[in-house]
């Protein structure tokens, strides 16, 4: 590999978009990261590590001669800077702010005192500020004693002498105004989408979706402006949240990538193998409780995993569509019972319909007509209560401040696979013994 | 409801946000919507039209008197008005267009032309543009001549007499340069970002989170413009496309929601349904293959289940950060190897931790250290097999040009189920009886 490295040269990395060099770097041993970035002059250096995970990050710039380390440090966004500092060892964070010039040091560390996945661990401090008593040309002249990294900058914010937000003017007004108007008579003060510090990541990414805005401005409980957070940071946010969900609900790392180390991934999926362990101990037990009826009519023991697999299945259908729904912001507390008694209806009738297939199966395949109408029961019962079960388990985590996502396929399946064994056995045995 | 409804005043209405009164709308009867809607003028129509779901707004507008409906349709933007004519009854289209001004049911035509997940399907074609001999002046000028819809551009595309994409500026490039300054001084032409209108959705999204501009530009074959794409599109289609993927995955519709009507959503869900209980036929069908041996030794009977449960659930691990893997464009198609081999190694060695403490407590509770060898080994391999299917359901399907996330929870289950059952089943046959 290191041979290919060699092969590298500068104008061929300047070529390609520091996404890329970013996605491949982290492919890449320590080691070799560095014979890529030696490449790169500081500026290219920082745009691919802004790229990059800011945990992976981290590790390359802790790699880093500390003089090389603190120029990209400067050059890069405060807030990406906050992010990979952020992710650091303790230790190597202050040698490393030690040396940054002083302002810098000291937002990276306002910045880093906030929470990682709320407003403030997300915004950014680059953000264009003016008196309200600023004419339009005082502004633009303004505008052109910011440095490049405002280049995105869509808005520009007013503010009072300590800090409050007054309103927003964007560069479209700037635009269309006149020179000698007054900041005070052309910002829009009504203003939607104003995001408290504190508020939490997901909730940003709704208040964004919902205000068709560029950007959203940051300020503390008094009103003071700290920063803003932009919607391409947002979308970033929005897959990261998405991934999270998903891998989550299946018993995953909710920011567990193929690309971890194996010993990494088993050590975080094995804790949530041994909670579905448990559960299926618990299944285990209610079977063994009819363990003498199964000696004497096996066919209990070939259907019972069709019952409890629809179940499973069908209680999956309706957890997907209801975490879904809380991550949209969509669901409120009082649809809950109505959810619940919706999802539950809507399985029931699945259940109808699949039962009824099923039962025809069992008794044209093994003319067990008797068995045939228990599966039947068995399975309206039990997809019923997996669609019950589907919408209850999130609702229910949520209610509990808990994450709705975390592991709840494997609750699901835990549960639907207790009920569907219980009710098609005891029904069985009941019936057909 | 009405009676409430009726207590309804425009003042509350029009202080409510758009967004919210969509929301509000959209759980309501077609005929209270009408009740609500009445309280709007045109303009505060199109915006709550345009914050809904296309299908719900298309309902919204087809229950209109016609000449209601042809100015609340003038009222929306190009791209809204498009979906949402998208989503009538054919019939409903041509009577509601042809009263249209023709220059907006030409554009809606020409939209609804293009597949509704391409590039082309979201697009707006509100699109700011100028010739290059333009001087900044002039084009200041022609942006004041431009109506509201235009509020939230940020970038002036340039073009050549035929329509040709020559460049962009943005809005901040017009506040920054001279009044005299020529528009094709000023321009990027180093464009990156830009989309074909065939482009899928899905792509874009990954192309808008790459670059980090807040609109791209939409152009044909022959790098003719379009239309954009602007960020705020793009933050719609992602977190429609992380539904999609989590509930298609789970086998439930990729834009179902819990507010569907019960009949539509078993009519959707049960056909997977139905492909489950085919594949719980197949693992039932392996059980009753050991029929005999169940009936001597009926705790096979009540550890099966176990390693079934064990083994979907850890492949549903893998199976979460595969898909999302694939979602975000992270996965190169010579990974695959790597990644089978990988994923299978993470859910032995998981198998491995678990099967042992599966093992010890079946000996300890039930005193059958022969039945715990035989579940430490099938466990191992089930959930070897696991993690490979996991990994292997998904790529395969993309390989084939499928969607990676349709229905593969039930596939991935439905043969681990069949292999646990298979695996332990004869082994214990074997080695017990």
């Amino acid at each position: 590999e290191s041979n290919a490295l060699n092969a590298l040269d500068k104008s061929k990395i300047a070529r390609t978009s520091p996404y890329t060099v970013g996605k491949f770097l982290t492919r890449l041993p320590v080691d070799d990261r560095r014979v890529v970035l030696r490449l790169l002059n500081i500026e290219g250096v920082a745009e691919v590590l802004s790229e990059m995970d800011s945990e992976d990050a981290a590790e390359v710039i802790e790699a880093m001669r500390q003089a090389r380390a603190v120029k990209v440090l400067e050059a890069l966004d405060p807030d990406d800077s906050a992010d990979i500092v952020g992710d650091m060892e303790e230790a190597n964070q202050h040698r490393l702010l030690n040396d940054v010039n002083p302002e810098r040091a000291e937002t990276v560390r306002t910045l880093i005192s906030y929470p990682e996945d709320s407003a403030g661990g997300i915004m950014t401090t680059d953000v264009a500020t003016v008196p309200k008593e600023f004419t339009v040309r005082q502004t633009v002249d303004h505008l052109h004693t910011l440095h490049d990294e405002f280049e995105h900058i869509y808005y520009v914010y007013v503010i009072d002498k300590n800090g409050h937000l007054l309103g927003t003017v964007s560069m479209r007004d700037l635009v269309m105004a006149k020179t000698n108007d007054i900041i005070g008579d052309i910002m829009h003060t009504e203003l939607r989408g104003v995001l408290n510090v504190l508020t939490d990541q997901e909730d940003v990414t709704l208040v964004m979706a919902q205000h068709n805005f560029h950007a959203l401005p940051v300020v503390d409980d008094d009103n003071r402006l700290l920063g803003m957070i932009t919607d391409d940071d947002v979308i970033d946010i929005i897959q990261q949240e998405a991934t999270e969900d998903f891998q989550k609900a299946m018993g995953a790392g909710g920011d567990e990538s193929l690309n971890d180390p194996i010993a990494e991934s088993v050590r975080r999926r094995s804790p949530w193998l041994l909670v579905n362990l448990l559960s299926a101990f618990m299944a285990g037990g209610v079977i063994s409780l009819f363990e003498e009826q199964i000696s004497h009519l096996t066919i209990l023991a070939v259907c019972m995993p069709i019952v409890a697999s629809l179940g499973g299945n069908a209680g999956g259908q309706t957890l997907a569509i209801v975490i879904r729904t809380l991550a949209l912001g969509d669901f409120e507390d009082q649809d809950a019972r109505r959810v619940l008694i919706r999802e539950a209806t809507k399985a029931c009738l699945s259940g109808i319909i699949v039962g009824l297939i099923a039962a025809l199966a069992v008794g044209i395949l093994g003319h067990h007509w008797d068995v045939s109408a228990v599966i039947f029961v068995a399975m309206i019962i039990s997809m019923s209560y997996a669609g019950l079960a589907g919408a209850l388990i999130p609702i229910t985590l949520r209610k509990l401040k808990l994450d709705p996502a975390q592991s709840s396929q494997m609750f699901l399946t835990a549960s639907t696979d207790i009920v569907g064994f219980a009710v098609f056995l005891g029904l069985g045995s009941w019936v057909l013994l």
